[in-house]
Formats: structure tokens, sequence, C-alpha cells
């Protein structure tokens, strides 16, 4: 088969569309033939040799994927090869093909079209995951995602306001603002001009945000735990702008706060699996009934992935950018 | 009555035993006649003028005792006048008499003396509340305190060793570490010479810590951090070595782990009355069984307070300082 391959980590032209083996479903896997699959920041992380793929992923770049069931794997009685499926991956959605262990698997939401399909595993096992397994998101609590206008933040914007919850976003321009708004964004804030924290604090009486997604990391880590309501949560699940940041122990003390950090990727089997059956179960329904739309920016076809990066790292885009065959 | 009072902060020479006006019980509060209080650190905090007590708490310092039911206020019916009992307060210990919500008020555990038991809710309802109710130990887990003889320290390592973690603690002192290993730790370290992040490591096959309850702050942020497992969860109690540290976060991430903090006294009514609650259930049972003592270093008449708090400043003491009436 093909796959997009890094032969020596670098800018968006070091991806290669080449020839590789095929890949093979191991027991309790199964093969699906890709028809889509969707870029993530951490791509451009794997590509520029900052991620390496957790052992025993594939090596090739990709967290999901959507398709077609190509073949069974020993033990795999759940799926029909022909059925259309998308997939959270380890790795390995930029191909033909990838394997996949079936706890991964999810069928397509009716209304979503199978291409559409591939940006939705990440953002919807990401969003749930964290804002509502970990962190636990109450209905009439306030909550603050940053990166309103990401894939990551339409999808957490939709999932909380349908929720119940307050939601501020923060975003880099009108038009995104605007979005984050039509997806039911009650309190929207311009990073580049305005201050999160006071509008927040403004817009909630001096509440603050029960819960926080933040993928900015250390640049925004003071000023996340100054937005912290009485017993908030911080979840961090990426680091755009830094690592290391200082944490003030006696806010959060203060306020019986929290700050935990998580990525989806290493998970071992068994938690990816509980997530992917919740996400089925919770985040599935929503989307089909209208209440949750999957964002897509724009589709690309897979061998011009350099082209979908330099978008990803430009920022210019609304939701999903995805990868066609 | 006369209570403990600190008409200006400082040292310990600032308390004074004073004729102050006499509480009142009040709705759904009882009276409790005083027969013994403990010294917490946070006492000490608010003698220096560093810990406000919280709106509406007494304004004596004392944040927990024992004694008698001297009197009921309106709509309490669950306790009798000269019952025993034992109860966690936000301020007011240090006193003759003291008013406090029934939700706080606790019966004194079969087998463990009146005074003593004035050592026991903080102890209680911060370990069970903290390392159970929030971290959730589980069974089988690697457990760190720090601080292993302190009052939370004994109570940590005997409800964890109880629990059937594998638990791990940090003194100052052989003494002290050789009291840590009698009430059940496996892995002792002294902080003075030696790593305890090594330590914990070498001890644990490279696993790590899953919970561990931190009263250091800042100063052990990082090296907490190193020293958390996979799904790891850090909480801080308490900042005797500083309030702003440096958080990595990729470490953080890389590990799923989270940090928290949080304090009893500045809880709402219902999350006390649920703490107070889960610990009458789960740690009472376990020290009328005999599995869990009340480590106490030694009792000073109350008027002589200043005594108690140099003892603990002092820190040479393992368990509770208390003072009795």
């Amino acid at each position: 088969m093909y796959a997009i391959t890094v032969p020596s980590p670098g800018g968006p032209e070091a991806m290669q569309w080449s020839e590789v083996p095929d890949p093979a479903p191991g027991t309790g896997e199964v093969l699906i033939d890709v028809v889509a699959s969707a870029v993530n920041r951490a791509d451009i992380m794997q590509r520029e040799g900052s991620y390496p793929p957790p052992p025993g992923a594939s090596p090739y770049l990709g967290l999901e994927c959507s398709g077609r069931i190509g073949a069974l794997g020993e033990g795999v009685a759940a799926w029909t090869v022909g059925d259309e499926v998308c997939a959270l991956l380890a790795g390995g959605g930029y191909a033909e093909q990838v394997a996949v262990p079936v706890a991964q698997v999810m069928p397509v939401p009716r209304g979503v079209s199978l291409v559409d399909a591939a940006g939705l595993p990440e953002v919807a096992c990401t969003v749930w995951s964290n804002v509502f397994m970990a962190a636990r998101l109450h209905p009439g609590e306030v909550f603050l995602v940053h990166g309103g206008s990401s894939g990551i933040g339409t999808m957490a914007i939709q999932l909380a306001a349908r929720h119940g919850a307050t939601v501020c976003c923060t975003a880099g321009s009108a038009a995104k603002l605007e979005r984050c708004r039509e997806l039911g964004a009650d309190v929207v804030v311009n990073y580049r001009d305005d201050d999160f924290v006071a509008r927040v604090s403004e817009a909630t009486d001096g509440h603050g945000a029960d819960v926080i997604l933040d993928s900015i990391g250390a640049a925004y880590l003071g000023r996340n735990v100054e937005t912290l309501a009485m017993d908030g949560r911080l979840v961090v699940i990426g680091m755009q702008r830094g690592r290391i940041g200082e944490l003030d122990l006696g806010a959060l003390l203060a306020k019986r706060a929290s700050v935990s950090a998580a990525g989806l990727r290493a998970r071992p089997a068994d938690q990816k699996a509980e997530i992917v059956a919740a996400v089925v179960g919770n985040v599935w329904p929503a989307i089909e009934s209208g209440d949750v739309q999957v964002v897509v920016d724009h589709r690309v076809p897979m061998q011009r992935a350099a082209d979908a990066h330099r978008a990803v790292e430009a920022s210019g885009h609304i939701g999903k950018v995805l990868l066609t065959r």
C-alpha cells in the first residue's frame, strides 16, 4: 500500500507518499480501507520528530480515520467486511489501510458523510474523556475552552452547551469568534486584544470557570488558575506555548482546584475502549439528533498532506482539516 | 468563658488566656463543653496573622476539639446534653466552649479516651477526604506521604496500609522513621540525607507513587511530579516550603497525572457534612477494631498553648500535640 512517510523529520515538505508494506490485522483487530484521515497538531510534532509513536503503534502519521472494514483479525465478530466506520488510532491514518483494535472502531453516526467522519474520533474522544469523564462538567457550570475554533474547540463548545453549561471560549479573529457563537458559546474572547481572565470573571459575576480545557500550556497556566472557580478543574491537553509554567499552589489550595493533563494516544487499550464506548453512547446521539455538528474547514487529497499541514500551522482554519483519498 | 486570644499577631507568646463572651449554639448547632483541642499548623499561621478565619467562623484558634454536649441549638435531635463527642471546627477549639454545626460532630470512637479524641477530627477528615474521596487510592497502589510522623502522616500511613496500598513516607529522623514503620510504612526515607524520588522508584521497580499526599508545597512540586506513576494524583494540603513552584506540564501530560490542592476549613457546610459522615463510616470502624491508632505525642494544658505551639514549630513531635483543660 501507500502511506505518508517522513524519511527524516522536518517541515511539511518532509512528508512523502511512499509505497510501504501492507498492514495485517492482528488478533482482536480489524483492517480499515481508509477513505479519509484528519490533521491533528500531534501529527505536526511527529513530523518534526518531537512526538514519536508509542511502542507497538504504526510508524506513520494519523491519529484517526474513516473508511470501510477491509478484513477481520482473529476473534472479531462485531463488524463485517464493507462496514463503514471511523476509528481512533495510535498512528497510521495517513495511509491506504490501517490495522486497529476493534474497541477503537466506531460506526459512522447517521447524517455524517463517510469522509467527514474522519474528523470525529480525536475531537469526540478528547473532549468526552477530559471534560465529561475526568473533569465531570455539570449542567449549570461555567466551561472555558481555549482555541474555540479548533477541531477540539468546536466539539467542546457544542457538547458543553448541549449539556447545559455556560460556555466561554477564546479565539484569535472576529470570524472565528462569530463561528464559536453560532456553535453555542455564550462568551467569546479575542485573545489578541482582550484578557480572558477579566472577561470570564465579568461574564460570570466573579464566579470564574468550573472547568477549563486548555491546549496552550505554560503561557496560560497562571491565568487559567486565576480564572478557575472554587472546586475548579483545569485540564491541559496540549502545550502550544510552553511546557514549564509557574503554579501558585496557594491559589490552587484556596480554590480547592486541580490541574490535570492527559493525552489519548498513549493510553492503554482498556482506557481507550472505555472512552470510545462512552463516546458512541453519549456523543453519537447528540450528532445524530443534529444538536452537534462535525465542523470541517476543508478537505485535501492525502498525497498533498503538506498543504494540509501548512494550513493547520497557519491557524486560519475553523474546525478540522481532512485528508481524503 | 475563657479562650485563647491573639490580641496582636506574633510568636507563641502572642497567645493569651482571656475572658471572652460565651458562645451560643445557633439553629442546627450544638454547644460543646471542650475537654481538649489539638494543635494544627494552620493555628500557627493564624496566630502569626497569615490565615484569617473564614467568614462566620469563631475568631479563636482551634480546628478540632473533644468534649461533652453542653446545649442543643434549635432543630437538633441527634445528641443529648452530656454526650461525649469530638468535632471538626472552623475555629474556636482553644476555648472552654464552642458552638458547631451538628453535621461536624462525631461520636468518640470506642477505645479512644475523650481527651485523645480531640486529635482525630482534622487528621481523619483531611486524610479521608484527600486520599480516599478525592484521589481514590486503590488497594495495590503505591502511596507516598511526606511528613510521615506528623498527625496527618501517622493517620495516612495507617489508613493506606490497612487499605492494601504499598506505603512510602518521608520524615526527618531515625526515630520518626522507625515509628512510621511500626505504623505500617513499607518504605521510609530520611529526607535530610536521601532522595525520595530515587528511593520510591527503586522500591517500586520504577512504578512510582500512584497517590502523593504533600504538605511541603513548592519545594517538592517538581520532585513529586517526577515521582508520580502513570495516572498518578498529587494532592497538596500544605505549603510549608513555598507556594509558587515550577510545574512541568509535559511530565504531567506524559503521565496523565493531576495536581490538586484542598483544605478543610473553608469548605461549605454540605462538603464538611459529607466528609464527616464518610469518616465516621469508614475511619471510626478502623479505629474501633484496633487497626488504626490515634498517635498522640504529648498533652499540654490549654492555658500553656504557647508551649504546645513551640513544640510543633520545633517539629520534634510524632503525631498530635493536644491541649487539655
